[in-house]
């Protein structure tokens, strides 16, 4: 079974980890590219342009549909490097991978290889869309491992760029050596429903329209958004790793995390921050995966209580009423440098009696699937999928946020005036709790509908517990509206976590040759979601939750 | 001093309510005219005509901007009633004030008396926008003590309709009796540079400009809603009930209140749900006072923890843990029949340890103004104004939310294409934490500004403690923006109860003739104000949050 493999797999993980630990600085790119101190709110000014080149890598996604940033990146590469035509030109010299292996910083100059050909990118480690620190762990050595890690790399533009910076060739004999393993190998089978929007990583949603036939989606079909392989995890040597006050740590095998604290079930729906992307990116380019309408699931949770285990850990409310804390998550998926995924969670959130913080080793009834934890995962109802980590291997708490990469410079939402050149990370505050959101899940767009009645379905969730109290759904673009009818429990105040999927069956109006359908919900705080989606564009693509339009034709009798 | 005069003033009052007890049915009008189970939420059928007759009665606003509704009702009557033009002519028969008397019931026909007329409206009770329970309370006697409590009667066409049920005059002797005492003649002196959109209940907001002068509003300029007369409490008698479990009572006086629990401070924004209700009114008409920017302040409030006197009343966890409550406030002011204005918030709210709900007797360092609710008044840091009830009298623990017309009928969200004659209160919820707001209070709209450089300020507030993260500001009517700079101060996370003021200083574009100035906010839960009123309105004017707008000339060289 796959499941039993070692937690660790790929040697060439662990035996370039080391070796890299040097030029590398771990999973936070600010720490590698010289961190400027937070700007005041509010200034618009560009700033610098030297700061600007750092803020642009810092900014850069982890290896996420960063070929955009490719096009900019080689731009800025020509203006900043007088000499780029200077570069040698064919024939080129020869070397040993020895002889690039000398080569793994800035001072001694930073080469790679791919396929037989060496790379001096010098020049572009400041530019790498990934940050400064990623592409540093391929430094001395050969690229394939690590763009087998982010398919993203594999876009011809990216080779192209990639040839500019040639500077060499390997000698023949070193060429023939072989191909380094695929990272995701060992991933689990996936329903063939799924959309993909990533294979490797894996991310993919299931057909909108099988989103809203079942209140409870299937495990299978919910969405998965991974971003590392899938490890594979033993559950038999698992354990979970609590930091406790004052360094004592509480370790927790699984039959220990299931009998010593009770079994607490949740329905809670959890939805990533890149939900209905494609959207933004249609309005303008954004750099994320492209999502539709379905990056959001539902399901039934069971698992102990986060606060039960933090409690036996020794946290009590003293470390809430000493100020802000957060607890801190570590996956026990790792990227190339051995860094976790990681994310975090206010205080409150994980004690609070009502916050329902599970670790969860249940899945609608089931054990966790591999895609989507297994054996144990955080579920944080309300709150964005990102800080939902999978594979748990340690909590602690913290007077900071996680230093993830996902946490500081991922994930956190930008006005539309900021763009890779002035955005800064420190401004905005990971996003959390998530505004109210809809979707119109039938009919597909560009569907004929029958010229008589039309029945509309969706869903409806807002985050922080708050309650979808209404959805309106309109089918002339949003000049007249109807209240659609609701499905779906009975949540308590404050605590709704999972959405309500809802359907209104209204006439078409007669004459009609296409109907604009339009649909808009409000939470119990009476947010509403706004009309369009340019003034909430944001370069990341992140919460997009402008009211959803499908445009439908009216078969003609 | 005025402070000093009884608690219950103007003796009709108490002489009227027993003896019309048994025709009004008190401040819930629901109770009077049949209720009707309440309906799938999601049918957008108008229903039956006898049935929407109903739930307008119920629907409509307790004496405040009800003008509008009167002429629909006055077709709706010439619809319902084929004998109105069988009515009396003149030369009209004469009757004594006894005779009038006798008429209090529809059994026995309802009249009442204005001026020296006197009319039959035993057809208008139902039709009454501010409830049939309501105009019941003047059967058999002069309307001018109930005109002078709801000063919206004060109009033409109130008076238009009357005369259309005129039957009779009284006898010239029974005419010259002295006119009945104003209500409101204990009104405490206001401030006048606030702006009143209402005196009789005083209603009134300060001029925008002033409002973003201070972090903390002057107390004489908050914004000042009330729905009744201001109670002219003794300090010395004062005492708030508290009803605890089991029908125990914990009465305390001012002083027992001051010392026995420690006194909590917080600085927290109030906002009426009407606040920008203008903007609504702009687009389709609404029934409510016409409110500007305004309806919004900000104090630091001093005073005892609700949940600390919940506490010594007997209440604590358990409570909550059997089920969903409220905590229900009475004030002291009181309408014609006796009944208090009165609010719930939910029971999680007020004994939550980050709820901050106060029994405030200071605003802003000093005694709580008559206009404020002295002596006692409760503030819901974010929760709509409406629930935090001034003058305080009684607070109970109940399974439902508070009876009161105003959490009942009131203060509720609906659809835009939800009116009058479909209106059904019980299918949304009361409003508690209010959503998402920003609004520009200078330069005013209209303005000149000059041709370099603009600076635009204002406020944004969201409810529920979440906190804001940005303010965009557009000069272009919202197709490029800034991001405004935030003063105020850092609060805690998921317990930012007051506003942030903010102002951006941005280059006026060269050529500009005119400047469309948009803003709107983010709060930390991602939740964006809706892009234009018309999607949002409803039949209220309420939760009018979208984007502001101020146009104004640039000054040309």
């Amino acid at each position: 079974m796959l499941l039993l493999q070692p937690i660790v797999r790929g040697p060439w993980v662990l035996q370039r980890t080391p070796r890299l630990a040097a030029v590398a600085c771990g999973s936070h790119p600010r720490a590698c590219v010289g961190w400027t101190p937070p700007r005041t709110h509010g200034t618009w000014s560009a700033g610098g342009s030297s700061r600007r080149w750092k803020v642009t890598a810092v900014g850069a996604l982890l290896g996420l549909g960063a070929g955009l940033a490719y096009g900019d990146h080689r731009r800025q590469a020509e203006e900043a490097d007088p000499k780029a035509a200077a570069r040698p030109q064919a024939p080129y010299p020869v070397f040993t991978r020895q002889e690039v292996g000398r080569h793994r910083s800035p001072a001694e100059r930073v080469w790679v290889t791919y396929g037989g050909e060496v790379f001096d990118i010098t020049d572009f480690v400041e530019l790498h869309p990934g940050g400064p620190s990623k592409i540093l762990l391929a430094a001395g050595g050969a690229l394939e491992p690590f763009w087998a890690m982010y398919a993203v790399h594999s876009q011809g533009h990216v080779l192209e760029i990639l040839r500019e910076y040639k500077v060499g060739e390997l000698s023949p004999e070193e060429q023939s050596q072989p191909a380094q393993g695929d990272p995701y190998a060992g991933d689990p089978p996936r329903h063939p429903a799924l959309k993909v929007n990533s294979l490797k990583p894996f991310n993919a949603e299931p057909p909108a329209e099988l989103l809203s036939e079942n209140y409870l989606t299937p495990s299978p079909l919910f969405f998965k958004r991974n971003h590392l392989p899938v490890p594979a995890v033993d559950p038999a040597t698992y354990r979970l790793e609590v930091e406790g006050p004052g360094g004592r740590t509480l370790t927790l095998s699984l039959p220990e995390l299931k009998s010593r604290f009770p079994k607490h079930e949740v329905t809670a729906t959890l939805q990533c921050a890149g939900n209905r992307r494609s959207e933004m990116n249609s309005v303008r380019p954004v750099k994320g995966l492209e999502w539709g309408i379905a990056a959001i699931s539902t399901a039934r949770w069971g698992g102990a209580r986060l606060r039960d285990v933090l409690t036996q850990a020794g946290y009590g409310e003293a470390e809430e009423e000493a100020g802000e804390r957060h607890v801190c998550f570590e996956g026990l998926d790792k990227d190339l440098s051995g860094a976790a995924y990681g994310a975090s969670i206010p205080y409150g959130k994980a004690m609070g009696p009502g916050g329902d913080v599970l670790l969860a080793y249940e899945m609608n009834g089931e054990e966790l699937p591999r895609d989507h934890g297994y054996p144990l995962r955080v579920v944080v109802p309300g709150v964005v999928g990102a800080r939902n980590v999978k594979w748990l291997g340690r909590v602690s708490v913290s007077r900071e946020e996680s230093p993830s990469h996902w946490q500081q410079n991922d994930y956190k939402g930008f006005s539309p005036s900021v763009d890779w050149a002035t955005v800064d990370y420190t401004t905005a505050p990971a996003i959390q709790e998530l505004p109210i959101q809809s979707a119109i899940t039938d009919p597909p767009p560009g569907a004929t509908v029958p010229p008589t009645e039309i029945t509309v379905k969706g869903y409806a969730w807002s985050g922080g517990g708050r309650g979808v109290v209404r959805v309106d759904v309109s089918l002339d673009g949003g000049r007249t509206w109807h209240v659609a009818e609701m499905a779906g429990e009975e949540q308590p105040l404050g605590r709704a976590w999972a959405w309500r999927l809802w359907q209104l069956t209204a006439p078409v109006p007669p004459g009609s040759s296409a109907l604009d359908i339009v649909c808009k919900a409000v939470d119990d705080s009476y947010n509403v979601q706004p009309d369009t989606v340019e003034p909430i564009w944001n370069l990341r693509g992140v919460l997009s939750n402008a009211w959803h339009r499908v445009r439908v034709s009216v078969a003609q009798d």
